[in-house]
């Protein structure tokens, strides 16, 4: 499978990066995570050069992880700083990967290091700004390709049916407008009227039945997510909404599994741990026991077909996911110089 | 590997058929079962035709399954007649079986619907006449081929050593009479004036040492058979014996696993629930720890290798199995269009 | 993969070899090992030649295995000598091992049985001139290539930094002298005027701050070490030495994973069982616990790729085992009627 190489991709969460190295496959290759004791956050193959050892079963001391089969030293460029048996030899060294952090997160940098510019990081700046009793975080290992993940938050009308108790309710009746603008993707629900869903409902005066909503997603290259949204009781002014703003972010693992990085901020009570607390639970249980088994039953349906090969029988519900697949597949494309007749790309005749 | 396709398989016992789906796989093809609410048994391809989620993690509403993910309906024909999202689009069509149910048993025809003639189900109709308390039944699913598990049957002599305390004791020392009626096998133990086994004992005034004792097992393709077995004291009228009537159907999951129902009445103490209750536990208790991990051993040492190709050592009790091996072979490659010179038919000069 | 055939591996140490068969894999063939009621140690193929039930299960009876299946009987050649069905039949004949019990084990010879020479085995007789309270042995199956398993005791380098609060501790700053003699090698460390490892601390009187330390692996093909260490305080005669004696003994399952037996003899305190129990106890959980979950972490990293294929950056530590891995390497060769540009070998060029 083709992966987008040269882009960024969230590797972990800041905080997950300590001196305790952290093992994880991304894009089919092993990396170890790790933070240097003057706090920078590296990446690097996790396979010792020498005898092709696990680096992360290593430790850290000072700026370099030792191995700890034979005691090699490499810092964070992979280079080896430290041989306890002889002449340091560059032949062992490691395959290092730019770590750039920012938004609360360590992004990692899969392709031609040259080409790794942080401005290139989407902005989620106001990830960082959030104080810590309107924020919180997850992660969970999915056992799905990146693509269906991302298929699932640009398209939240599956929410009326997996989580009709909790975030569901609305999205169904109401018809997305999906816009397109160069490589993003943003897809809107403008809900007037409905009775909120049941997790709104908790942002609203008791007894509220009809009220208006919003919810917006865009998405950019690969599969990073920002969702918008807010509701007010029918009629009010959306400048008084209670709103929550997230990101929902996936990582390839291999072709058939992701890593899913999410995390929420929201307008409302935001000195309230409790209730930051309750929120950051119930989505916890909602991805791990709804979402996250959903998917990965949908892709041991697919086996390793590939996902057009089995005809999907779009509906309009399936204009955004569509979208972000086919500008994906364009930029996965050019990339290995392909500008057509890519085997992989979605055909034009399966428009929602 | 070739399976069966245009034939009966028991794909569950009637009242597992519920309005909880249940997913299970016949011939390498995932199907999801469930019962309408008007009281119909369906079977469905295990996968929605939209995004390929599991129908069965969905719901029963009325006569219809609903995906759990974005709320489609189909009926058991697999056609779509509900759509949350807009028009019905048949584009996402779900491949249907026919499904027919007798004998407590719920049949699924794998192949074209076409040909699902009800008539070409085998006569069971004993089990729908036994009174509860002299009837059980029950289901493993066997890690090996389901020849293996046919084989197993049509050889009883295993019992004197594989359930020497059970149900074993005596078909080593009789010589079983095999005949073969069109497609059909007949494998007879008649065993005359014999220490009756442990099981039969329990049929016969205490301390009787000597038994006449009969067993007849009748197979028919692909593996469906009907196993009568009574016993007496030595000499006595065969009219007077208290004897069991019972069926081992064996369903192919995959080329290496089985599904096995297994059902028993008898025609004594039929009043007698903890009598009945005791049976089943035992037999349930010697499939599942002595029949199927032998099988299982069975089939890791075969691997994928074609059975006739390992070149095993028959004997004259492979006689019943053999047969039956042959005319599934026949079956298998008459359907295939082939007549001769199939690979998988086993060798004339093997003949037992 | 291809391993040496016609060698003597270890199957077992001989107290393993009972009346109950015991199943194991060596260079992937499946085999039941068994002793007979004349105490001879046998070993078949695990695969009953009937219907390749494993033997393993069956149960012995004098001087036979019973198949558990259907009673076929196998004496220790493989030869059918019971068939409680009819004539016997050699169709069903089973490959047997020659087994050769020495040195408290039990060797095997997989390949051409007219050339298993008992001459051949190593000379381990001071494993059994051992009493039992200087003695102790172990077995784990290993995650990993045999090879690898053996670079580990040839490179005891390993132990400063992967078991540097007990074994470990002063390998490092002394360098190995590797000598190669035909088609053995041994690795000597002589160690003068360093502290001891806290493992040879504790054969020293408390408070020896500076020891001088002797340890030498002497490898022979394909897989068998004899490890040899002692200690005194820096000056005294080594004669005076506490050392002990030791064994390493590595036999494939598969390419990928290792039977590896090992054993402990020591010159002092030889009567003491308490002792004898300590160093047993923590040698195991050494191995299980460090060495085989680091080795395993290699075989990860490795996949099904070629060691050399890879290009370790080798170092001087790396001398024992290249020296091995070449003469292992020719022999294998040899044995395949090659004698040049096998792909296995090891390049010329990445002299340590």
């Amino acid at each position: 499978m083709a992966f987008l190489k040269n882009t960024w991709y969230v590797a972990a969460w800041s905080d997950e990066l300590t001196s305790q190295p952290l093992a994880r496959t991304f894009l089919d290759e092993p990396v170890v995570l790790f933070r240097t004791d003057q706090g920078v956050g590296c990446a690097l193959r996790d396979r010792c050069g020498h005898r092709f050892a696990k680096l992360s079963v290593g430790k850290i001391t000072g700026s370099a992880i030792e191995c700890r089969y034979h005691g090699l030293r490499f810092d964070g460029n992979g280079t080896c700083i430290g041989n306890p048996h002889g002449p340091i030899n560059q032949a062992g060294r490691i395959r290092s990967y730019v770590v750039h952090e920012a938004h609360r997160a360590a992004w990692i940098w899969m392709g031609d290091s040259g080409l790794a510019d942080p401005n290139l990081i989407p902005d989620l700046s106001f990830l960082g700004k959030a104080p810590e009793s309107a924020f919180s975080r997850g992660y969970i290992r999915g056992r799905g390709n990146y693509e269906l993940f991302t298929d699932n938050i640009l398209d939240l009308s599956h929410a009326d049916f997996l989580h009709p108790t909790t975030l569901g309710g609305n999205f169904t009746r109401t018809r997305a407008k999906v816009t397109e603008d160069g490589d993003r993707v943003a897809i809107h629900w403008n809900i007037v009227g409905e009775p909120p869903s049941p997790f709104a409902a908790n942002r609203l005066p008791p007894g509220t039945l009809s009220a208006d909503s919003w919810t917006e997603v865009e998405w950019s290259a690969p599969a990073v997510m920002v969702l918008r949204n807010g509701v007010v009781a029918a009629g009010e002014a959306r400048s008084n909404g209670k709103s929550s703003h997230n990101v929902h972010i996936m990582t390839p693992e291999t072709a058939g599994s992701t890593h899913y990085f999410y995390a929420a901020t929201r307008n409302y009570d935001v000195g309230d741990l409790q209730l930051n607390a309750r929120i950051a639970q119930m989505r916890d249980r909602i991805f791990a026991t709804e979402d996250e088994p959903m998917i990965a039953g949908q892709q041991t349906s697919m086996g390793d077909a590939n996902f057009w090969d089995l005809k999907p029988a779009l509906m309009r519900i399936d204009e955004g996911p569509v979208r972000a697949r086919r500008i994906l597949a364009r930029l996965i494309a050019a990339e290995h110089g392909n500008t057509s007749d890519d085997a992989s790309l979605p055909p034009r005749d399966s428009d929602a």
